[in-house]
């Protein structure tokens, strides 16, 4: 299957212009699967809840969502970004998949970062994986990478490939994808925005560098700092079923969970 | 407290030489802690489980650690080393702290590696952490690296610095030591040795590169890849206390382990 991530600087809140960009830049790609970076079409520097409000919508019905719908019935791709969506009073951090028979996946990130907590609940669904062409994709969004239980979860439940729209504004994330995918034998693909955005109190720079992992540790594809791009690679999902190390290890065998403790608990 | 890497090349089987090689290198180096790298006494490529055997010795008697107490209260510094640890019938691959004091701990490597599950029986005490000049260390040996709870759960238990004797063949762990700092906001201190052991069908060329990185993956030392050396840095562990990313995220109250999963099981 073929995977692919867009890197791309949006507007702040001109919801379409920034999907017209988008398109525009993946007209003349073939893919199976288009990953988008979180909150892609909206921009991310909210300055209130009020704000993002404004600019959310339903993940069930909306202007976003009936325009990707069309675009990946169009593409015959499955595409994978970020939104605010608004459910009930709530307002979370989702990303949305949405495949060209209509099939549509909601993620709510559970790890919120910074002012993010200002304007968003943390996501209430479990990290959940999903069949796409021959396999099991898992979402998590941005600074849910700096939790090693997200990625070993998705893993745990069969994910083989993470896909992972961010805005990241440090660079420790691309690096540590490759200890994620090794620890887990999985792909994976960030999709990173990039330029900054200059709002309010707020000046945050994106930091790009969009990558797609394989769950040897091999960076399949690695973006630029600064430039709109796509980054396309082809992969094998028979590459992550496998989880042996060499003939005598295998990831998932080895490990011994009575061993692991998941909550702090002092010395013993 | 300043923590010192032992980096070297020991000759197979030469218990006495390694022993007197390590002391003569760390002759005039002052720290706290001295962490030396798995198995770097015995050497590590046994052909046979006999000959592991012969090489092994008790964690509460014997020729090395008599050697390394005596070293200990000399030098008045901690030290930790691996050894091939005969209990009874069983063989552990084991990294012993001993303090100045005489206070000894062991540690027994929970995840073997390739033919290590030839020789060695699986670790069967608990990650542990303990106090140690002011700070709380944990231990833990080689290939344990690759799963991620290892580090997770000796950071909640309280460890500050991860003291990681080893004996690599690839080059991965030194670079996703700094995930796992970054991660647990912990020291880490990765002992490797260097050159290579061409015994029997096995032909192993060990990477060095010990490295030293603190709880914001920085490198506090970079060993290189072929020279004997001492590593030294100052630590503070006070560092490793907060767990702050932000003012607004903290990494261990943001985690979310109703979402997580320990075991495999399959897609809800």
């Amino acid at each position: 299957m073929r995977v692919a991530l867009v890197q791309f600087r949006p507007e702040f809140g001109d919801i379409s212009g920034n999907i017209d960009k988008a398109f525009s830049m993946m007209e003349n790609t073939e893919a199976d699967l288009f990953v988008l970076p979180e909150l892609c079409f909206s921009g991310y520097t909210f300055t209130s809840k009020a704000e993002a409000l404004g600019l959310s919508e339903s993940a069930k019905d909306g202007f976003t969502l009936n325009q990707i719908k069309a675009f990946s019935l169009k593409k015959d791709a499955g595409m994978i970004y970020g939104f605010p969506e608004k459910d009930g009073d709530s307002l979370y951090n989702t990303c949305q998949f949405i495949s060209p028979d209509g099939e549509t996946r909601i993620y709510r990130k559970l790890h919120l970062y910074y002012y993010e907590k200002e304007w968003f609940t943390p996501g209430n669904l479990p990290l959940s994986v999903f069949e796409f062409r021959g396999g099991k994709l898992g979402m998590m969004i941005c600074f849910d990478w700096i939790f090693p239980e997200v990625c070993r979860t998705l893993a745990l439940k069969g994910a083989q490939l993470i896909c992972h729209p961010a805005n990241l504004v440090m660079s420790f994330c691309q690096q540590s994808m490759i200890t994620r995918c090794l620890e887990n034998a999985v792909f994976s693909v960030t999709a990173n925005r990039i330029g900054s955005e200059k709002r309010g109190e707020f000046d945050f720079e994106f930091t790009g560098a969009s990558r797609i992992v394989s769950p040897k540790g091999e960076i399949l594809y690695q973006g630029s700092i600064d430039k709109d791009e796509i980054g396309v690679a082809d992969i094998n999902f028979e590459d992550s079923i496998n989880k042996k190390v060499n003939f005598k290890n295998d990831l998932w065998a080895d490990r011994r969970p009575e061993f692991y403790r998941m909550e702090p608990n002092g010395e013993e």
